[in-house]
């Protein structure tokens, strides 16, 4: 028997799913949220149940610990070294990881190190890693870069208009996100499409609460609407995507309140998006309810969501010069039907044309018609499933 | 007779441009350079012939009474109540100003109150503006807006997806620039393609030193590249364009040379694009030399301009669901042959195909296929007679 841990850890919380591998087997899934705060919460889910528990856990290593007992009393695992590779979601890796990497002390320093470009994100990324590493020394730990799919773009789709010394000093470029979930769909599109990748354009789209546009020429990305950070590209729950960047100066210069150029970023980051134009919320359920009241904002906040989406597609479109198709995935590419076909309806030149009756929520699979130039396909994703994937490849490579 | 001048006034500038009109004849043009700094220079140009003149001038009213002085001192005018109209580019014309406007006292606090949009510009204008006023009283006085032509934009076109007191208390949206330009050449194109301009989905890429791309919808500006400030858009040649804006706060923490978010945006402006990436010259012609000379800078930096023009047109093909035809105008898009067959050769999934030998420096019309889906034309732009044109129309109507 052998199982894989899949972990993405935040900075008070740690999600993980556990895998039978390599048959692709979902054993048991949970998330514990509030680390090193009160009260700190435990979720397991398996076989249909879901089991709650409310305990004070101080840091990582304790969450890892509690998470070894529970697979232990539920009888998901007989002893921890049944659990032989555990894979890691890690938000930033620079220019120095183009695949998943096995993480070796090195490795982990390099990760440290390249925590200036992700500085919210990586260090928690490390905490999990070291908590699991000191209670299963054996299990194979393996890294797996939210950025790696994207360091295929060519320069000139990653580098910025900026004088030179930014990149060459700085690193500053673009390196994308989402990458883990962009590879996924685009595997699973040309299973469905029953043609090799390498043979295929695809552009995905992954539209969460955070949401970025992936241009992918033969299972390769080559340009990513997420920028530097994930602030870049279109529209998000409480992102702003693009924008002038000279609005910084003007606002800091005006505003009595601002105080940085961080505080305004973060603000972006935080309270723009949907929540900033609404004025009520980042969830596009709440968005709908207001839509639906007439109310003029969230009319307006979900008229430009709609609007960078399909700006960004059809650059895209550009950067491919043309594609096979366009894949919906994530929780809102995945349900929210009227963005489907309120993105796509205002693309139809481009020769793509949905089935309304296709068009349905937690649709799978291709929701165009037979006719559609360009396929329009419905993908869920699974970034879990892609860590234990990578994990299993690296221990057959070991 | 009725003599129509054209004015562009800089801080330390002033262009002009005399007209006959409604016979729209270029009588003379020239233009003032150092106004305030020592050896100013006066060049003055019609007949073939170029007069040149090296004179200190103090200020802008110094510079309207030199001019008038050398009209009539080469018989160009006979007395300065010939000229019955003075066109005035005023650069930002804000939320107020959607079409040209006589000056009136009240129109000018206006455009003075609006000076934060344009802090480098509107003072300038306003100056060139009273310096004509002062002399020629009974003329008159039009402004005419940079800006104008895209208050068209609905409203999830201009608005940012930040939070909304920004757009409320300080004017933060999209304004665009370039209008006039963007104007003239649809007019013109829809002559060339012989159809009413009110029929036509057309993309405008005005492409010199600055650069913008517009879509625009029955002869309306429907969204356009520049944002709240001539920055944004495409790769420029010393402007950036669209970026990461969380690139400012992270090089603020880790230059030790930055100090302020308007110090970078300043580089941003005129350190970056073209000259940024090739750390060779902003000069489309400088940067061929290089490229020629296989300077991967400069190849470097040209083909990130050419993906950041089909980016933006690639997405105003989305805004417009497909469009009647593409415009190229201003320096580069009217004479830099290969900018354009390597944007439109790049987007040839589009429907789009030049043919090579009408793809020359100076084009005039249609330069595509007769089998083009969509049509690509080169117009000259002529923003002076566009700005005469406005004059001549609200001398009528006065």
């Amino acid at each position: 028997m052998s199982k894989t841990l899949a972990v993405n850890a935040g900075s008070s919380s740690l999600k993980w799913q556990l895998f039978d591998m390599p048959e692709e087997h979902v054993i048991a899934k949970g998330i514990f949220e509030r680390i090193g705060l009160q009260n700190s919460l435990s979720t397991v889910k398996f076989g249909g149940e879901t089991h709650e528990r409310e305990i004070d856990i101080a840091d990582h290593g304790q969450a890892v610990m509690l998470l070894m007992d529970e697979l232990i009393h539920f009888n998901l695992i007989h002893d921890f070294r049944d659990i032989t590779g555990v894979g890691h979601r890690v938000v930033a890796g620079g220019e120095f990881f183009n695949a998943s990497t096995i993480v070796t002390p090195e490795v982990l320093e390099k990760i440290k190190s390249i925590s200036g470009l992700a500085p919210l994100h990586n260090p928690a990324n490390v905490l999990g890693i070291e908590a699991f590493q000191a209670l299963l020394p054996d299990a194979l730990a393996v890294a797996v870069f939210d950025t790696a799919f994207h360091t295929t773009m060519p320069e000139e789709a990653y580098r910025y208009p900026i004088p030179t010394k930014y990149y060459k000093d700085y690193a500053v470029r673009k390196y994308g996100a989402h990458g883990t979930s962009h590879m996924y769909v685009a595997h699973e599109a040309a299973k469905v499409l029953g043609k090799p990748l390498s043979e295929l354009k695809l552009i995905t789209a992954h539209i969460g609460n955070g949401a970025s546009i992936t241009a992918i020429k033969g299972g390769k990305s080559i340009d990513t609407s997420m920028g530097f950070t994930p602030l870049a590209g279109v529209m998000m729950g409480t992102r702003s995507g693009d924008l002038d960047a000279s609005i910084i100066p003007y606002l800091l210069k005006n505003c009595p309140d601002l105080e940085s150029a961080q505080q305004l970023i973060d603000e972006f980051n935080n309270k723009s998006g949907i929540l900033g134009v609404s004025e009520l919320s980042s969830d596009m359920r709440d968005l709908w309810a207001a839509v639906d009241e007439g109310n003029s904002k969230a009319i307006l906040a979900y008229k430009m969501f709609v609007d960078r989406l399909k700006k960004f597609i059809a650059q895209y479109f550009g950067v491919l010069n043309g594609a096979d198709a366009l894949v919906f995935t994530a929780g809102i590419g995945e349900n929210d039907t009227d963005v489907r076909s309120d993105v796509v309806g205002g693309l139809s030149w481009f020769g793509m044309e949905i089935v309304p009756e296709l068009n349905v929520r937690g649709a799978d699979g291709i929701i165009s018609t037979p006719e559609s130039k360009v396929k329009v396909l419905v993908i869920p994703t699974n970034e879990e499933l892609m860590i234990a994937r990578d994990v299993e490849k690296l221990k057959v490579e070991h």
